[in-house]
């Protein structure tokens, strides 16, 4: 069975189309400034050229149109004919309390996204527009939302509620969610299949991105995970504050004058490793600028590794303890050096680094020393493999 | 010497006075419904009788006035005159970034607390009319400040830097400054001096009390702390939400229209384990209601606990391990119960705690088991003994 992943956002929509015979990439493309003008990006992975040109997309329904004659068109596609295409997974981003797991699209799940908007504002509006056009140009193709909350869904109370008035909790669906959860569902199963499946296994993940978050997992089931109602929680990101004393909004929003929607976008866009350094939300210009002597840009690294590694120390508190420590996504995956600050000290907990094996970008591979009671690992992420997964299992449930 | 300890608060006056030969509380007393009406009670530790009486206070000088006649009353008395009181300790609550330690009382110190009010509206303020009190009544004798803050001084930038723009830090002196300073002082104090002055010796000190703080230290440094640029970060409290989301505030404030001032009531004073129960802020009618059956007082207490917890791995995690692990305040020293939920799952940590030896209550005591590789005590704390032996040790240096 071949599966379309979608991410649809609410002026793009990346996509994916992946061969579950061997689990292999066939093609991946990205359709931007939908509803303003468009541009498609299209590139298969059989050898063909890759297309990119500028054309117009009203609605998703038109981007999505046009990936699909992509795909089988002679000179750029992949498959023969649409008919190969035997289901579309859906990143989600919120499922709310209701969803835990991955489900095929119908009425009630329409319905759960939907109600979903007040907790996913930006995102869940755009996820149903890119089913809905999935719907319109594929009639007859089962559909599946792969929710990005439902690796969250496994915690217990004390870890997922907030110490707020209960009320909000009832009324509003108001608690820790957590988010990157396809992809903390996706590297905690790698460890776990690492290990014979072990289902006791005790994994901390750190997905560290423009976006970062860490998450504890036990035999891949969440127990806790560092976002929280919305993607800024947690440790400080490429330009999110993460965590912090609430009062500080007041505090700034009373000397400046500013609407809570300013003080968020403040602490959405502005902060972070960015904020802090005014250099770059990228960890590869900090590191740059840095080594040219730049001290709040090693202040901004210093604050990230600190933050992380605190949460490592706070989610093997959690767990009693730590069988595997995994690296993940753009950083976690590629920066050595940040993987090195931040497990420095750490020798406590029984992580032991290889220097020589950290050295590695971007594959999967144990990165501690042979005497290292707890095993790290780099492990790639692929949130549209896992999305692919569950959209196949559930297609073949039917 | 005897020394007059007095912290202030906008209405009422706490004072002991405290003989520096043998560090013993000779009388202490409280001041209430300053600029309302007033009511003093005063006990005595010498076996006279204590007081107890409506009077007058206007203000926090005949307050004042008020404790010095009753010190040296015949009836109620402890001194034979106001001349044996050598010197005034005053609890300050914030000395901003300048003041990094205890210090006489003079016109840059004052200047000081005054730049500090909007770091500590409802406290700083207060605490200077105390001082001006003291000063007009006690014309001669010496005032100290020692500043809750200043135990919070040392910490290194990656802890106290909020990942925000730096501008906040440069231009409002925004950072963590943390608060209990004084009592993780007196604590880690004694347990450095219990282990031998031993100046590497790594301390963990959870203040659990109605509010409630963790600190980590070493050889009485402070290294990190949980609260931040005020006393509602960190973990949970009685009424206080601690750390969370950022964009919590902004779903409440936009659903119900709050104003920012009003959410920061409700996180300062509905939130914590009284706002997850709706039961009590206090620990033992939480305890009593847990026993009786009440699921949410079951979830207030776990949460309050794994917080906690978590505070602990992560300060493991800042130190590089950790030697000795201290409770202390209301609840750190009464609640076996507690220390026990809290230490449950830390053996991993080398955290073995002996139930026998936890056994008890508002004592200096030992409570881990023979086999601990961490040292775990609970070591009440003296804050106003704290400020009392600062402030000998200025005077003795005049």
């Amino acid at each position: 069975m071949k599966i379309l992943v979608i991410n649809a956002g609410s002026s793009s929509l990346k996509y994916q189309l992946i061969d579950m015979e061997n689990e292999s990439l066939l093609a991946k493309g990205l359709c931007e400034r939908i509803g303003i003008d468009g541009r498609l990006t299209h590139k298969p992975q059989n050898g063909k050229a890759s297309f990119e040109q500028d054309m117009p997309f009203p609605t998703h329904k038109e981007a999505i149109e046009a990936v699909l004659d992509k795909l089988v068109s002679a000179e750029y596609g992949v498959v023969d004919s649409m008919q190969e295409i035997g289901a579309v997974g859906h990143r989600v981003l919120h499922g709310g309390i209701k969803f835990t797991k991955s489900c095929l699209v119908d009425d009630a799940c329409e319905a759960a996204i939907k109600e979903c908007f007040p907790l996913g504002p930006l995102h869940n509006p755009a996820n149903l527009m890119g089913i809905k056009a999935c719907q319109a140009v594929m009639p007859g193709t089962p559909q599946v939302a792969v929710f990005d909350t439902s690796f969250g869904m496994d915690m217990a109370p004390k870890a997922y509620m907030y110490a707020l008035p209960y009320e909000y909790y009832e009324k509003d669906s108001l608690r820790r969610y957590g988010f990157h959860g396809t992809s903390h569902r996706f590297v905690s199963a790698r460890a776990v299949e690492m290990f014979g499946n072990d289902e006791n296994l005790r994994v901390i993940n750190c997905h560290l991105g423009n976006g970062s978050s860490v998450s504890a997992s036990i035999g891949g089931k969440c127990v806790d995970t560092s976002m929280g109602l919305t993607p800024l929680a947690g440790v400080p990101m490429g330009t999110r504050s993460g965590d912090c004393d609430p009062a500080i909004l007041q505090f700034i929003m009373n000397k400046y004058g500013y609407s809570v929607d300013e003080m968020l976008t403040i602490m959405n866009k502005k902060s972070g490793v960015l904020g802090l350094s005014g250099v770059s939300s990228d960890f590869r210009d900090l590191e740059s600028a840095y080594k040219e002597g730049n001290e709040r840009a090693g202040l901004a690294l210093d604050k990230f590794a600190y933050e992380v590694k605190k949460y490592v120390g706070s989610y093997i508190a959690a767990l009693g303890g730590v069988d595997v420590l995994t690296f993940t996504a753009g950083v976690g995956e590629n920066s050595s050096t940040m993987r090195a600050r931040i497990c420095d000290g750490l020798e406590c907990f029984g992580i032991k680094m290889s220097s020589e094996r950290n050295d590695v970008h971007g594959e999967e591979a144990l990165i501690s020393a042979d005497d290292s009671k707890v095993k790290v690992y780099v492990i790639p992420t692929n949130e549209e493999l896992m999305i692919a997964r569950d959209t196949k299992a559930i297609v073949d449930a039917l």
